[in-house]
């Protein structure tokens, strides 16, 4: 028989909730109490909605949880980290950043040999809506998880991190956090700044007259310009080298195909559109082919 | 009792094979005889799939058809154009390119005064699909048509051409063609090609390994890269001003956000990413509660 564990959501929004709500549903047993931290009101909320037992401070929680996921925009992740003792050997502390080195590099820094028992965890998972409401015990069924731990980090903590990532039905992968933080600038962080910044810059050169003439295009490249302007911020403010070196090649790659369209190269202009059509549609028809989720 | 009329199709792909589907689906009688002409074997496909009734040559359309409709790539529409006698005044000529002065312009060049009976049409209902078979009758229900006349457009013709179009359920609209390309360059042409861009870029760097991080944001934003690129091509060799001078603009600001990145510009950052949201939200939100679909 095993201790009974108390499983502990500081950031209750729509990815604590989710995880919370996963395990509960998927391994009732694992956790006999479930407690949750939100800086406003949506602790109040998961509990309403049964994805946590009880709201704690966080006080409590970094005393009594075995596990603790945090799950809030990456500026306060480093606030709380940079406040908490460290985790001692019982226990577990996995995040859900999007960022992964700067979350690395602030727990090792506050919480010296022990950040031994942190696992940098990033489910790709998002969407652009947000909070406690969207919670959904499917949410990562299928979805990625990846982990970003570094050679002192614990190994039978990677296990267990990677244990509860499973119970959620995740796929789990490893790499290093720099790694991960220069793929994800590419597939992730660039097109999300690409779309906020096309639609302010538009709004602000034309007000939303423009935008009526738009169509289903539209609506779908501007989608993630919907989602949470505090945790994108966040991105920007802890991966900006690995940033503005996307933004660097997208800026190349756009004054390319300005040239290309004023001196109307025509074979070029077809072959860049096809290739990427071809790389987009393979791409896709190999994912419909394996059972991963996007 | 009205004389049993003719319709023609030219291009039959999605867009021309919807538009046949639906005025026989809605308006029974108002086309006895529906003909369709391709360059490929799409206007065979279209005959099996009932869209169209016979496959017919360009010459025997200009021939005998009362109401013609263009809906091919522009390049390939302005070669028809100019190797077609005019349309005369018991004819009704349209087309459903996605750059509007291109046309009008090489129609009035072709057909002198005679173009006063083309009347220029975008109907605003893309999909990234092509070909009969996505061919849908109730394609452009409540979509937005935007029409784009001139002084010398015969009136009797763009009320017979809205009607058309009527008959589809779609909303009219009228613009300059001039105006038309300048609103459709920055809300349709430009994501286009930024979409085109980032697979494109990506793909050449790094292959497809570098996708199979991103997520249902780059899925979204991406889904566009997906589109036809021969009818791409076309719009951006017909509308490669109002294109560059869209480009300009963005890559303006996209300059200006990495410095924001690069320095750190914390409320500045946020804010632009919060006006961006609010300003996507509440559009969509006015659509939601508005009868048209985008």
């Amino acid at each position: 028989m095993t201790t009974p564990k108390t499983l502990a959501i500081v950031g209750t929004g729509m990815i604590g909730c989710s995880f919370a709500a996963a395990l509960r549903q998927n391994h009732p047993h694992e956790f006999s109490r479930i407690l949750g931290y939100s800086a406003g009101k949506s602790s109040e909320k998961a509990k309403e909605l049964g994805h946590i037992d009880e709201t704690a401070s966080l006080e409590e929680i970094f005393q009594v949880a075995d596990v603790i996921l945090l799950a809030t925009p990456l500026l306060v992740m480093e606030k709380i980290i940079q406040n908490s003792p460290p985790p001692h050997k019982d226990q577990l502390i996995i995040d859900a950043g999007s960022v992964k080195n700067f979350v690395l590099q602030v727990a090792k820094k506050s919480w010296k040999e022990n950040a031994t028992y942190f696992v940098p965890c990033h489910p790709i998972a998002g969407l652009e809506r947000t909070g406690p409401e969207v919670a959904d015990p499917h949410l990562f069924e299928n979805k990625r998880v990846i982990i970003t731990p570094d050679e002192e980090t614990c190994v039978e903590k990677i296990n267990y991190a990677s244990k509860l990532w499973q119970m959620c039905n995740a796929k789990i992968y490893t790499m290093t956090a720099c790694k991960h933080d220069a793929i994800l600038s590419k597939v992730s962080h660039l097109p999300h700044l690409l779309s906020f910044a096309l639609v302010a810059g538009q709004y602000e050169r034309d007000g939303d007259s423009c935008f009526q003439w738009s169509a289903g295009g539209f609506k779908d490249f501007t989608r993630i310009a919907s989602s949470n302007p505090k945790m994108w911020h966040d991105i920007c403010l802890t991966n900006p080298t690995e940033i503005t070196n996307a933004l660097d090649d997208y800026i190349n790659d756009l004054q390319k195909l300005k040239s290309l369209v004023q001196e109307k190269r025509s074979g070029t202009i077809e072959e860049l559109f096809l290739q990427s059509k071809e790389a987009r549609d393979n791409f896709y028809q190999s994912i419909d082919r394996s059972k991963l989720k996007l």
